[in-house]
């Protein structure tokens, strides 16, 4: 697992909010991805879940299918995801299907979280394999941009 | 919800059961997934994560981006999904935020089930959508085909 100075989680997690920037652009709800492995951004992604029209296409969704292909393979052994709001359900089971060993997120999710306010899928004994789970890395600046999208959305309708 | 009869039930699950015998072609554990809309299909998929380089390519994933691709929706409203084996984590939350109405499984997953299993992902009254879910519809033919792939693997490793 990659030991990162604070100042490396906060580089990182930044480049996840530019990935946020991207959704909030195209009126998406603003979440943003990047996967790192030996210090280099190997895949990145953002919701695009209204223009690509897929149910699926979550920025962590959209991440790992890029690392996967940057690899050439659909295990991501040594890598650490970085994304700006805690993973839902599908998407903490994708990262453990790929084997992803960390997962560093920056505001908890209270009503879809599952690395930790709904269930705990990246560290359940249960399942074949456990990911390192971190929070808090820039917080406010990504719950904001969550807070201030849908405030927007609620004066529109 | 879709109201099969249990002929129509076995008539899509032996869809879903041609389905895995796709993977099954290419070496890759055999599952396969059919989504049903009035009677008609309007996405199939096979596990192909071998195959494809991808950690996400489960039977379900690729069934639900072609039914999105065919409905121009990420929303599956009134749709059933036909699946050979109990979906997994990720599976269950993919077909949670894809708002698909039923599943009907063949047969269960003690391992990584997430329909009944390990967790009830899709009738959990937290989350924002509840999916209909039956199983045993062809159940030992889809057993089967799992229990034969697992025994060969282990005799040629």
């Amino acid at each position: 697992m990659a030991d990162f100075t604070q100042e490396e989680k906060e580089f990182f997690m930044a480049e996840a909010l530019r990935e946020a920037q991207l959704s909030l652009q195209k009126e998406e709800i603003p979440i943003g991805c990047i996967i790192v492995k030996d210090g280099r951004i190997i895949g990145r992604g953002h919701n695009a879940r209204e223009e690509l029209n897929q149910a699926i296409m979550h920025a962590e969704i959209m991440a790992i299918n890029e690392a996967n292909q940057t690899k050439a393979s659909w295990r991501l052994l040594d890598c650490t995801l970085f994304v700006t709001i805690e993973p839902c359900v599908m998407c903490s089971g994708a990262i453990s299907l790929a084997r992803i060993s960390q997962v560093i997120y920056g505001a908890a999710n209270q009503k879809f979280g599952a690395a930790g306010s709904l269930y705990n899928i990246l560290t359940d004994e249960r399942l074949n394999h456990r990911v390192e789970v971190e929070s808090g890395i820039l917080e406010k600046e990504c719950a904001k941009m969550m807070q201030d999208f849908f405030r927007q959305r609620r004066k529109n309708n």
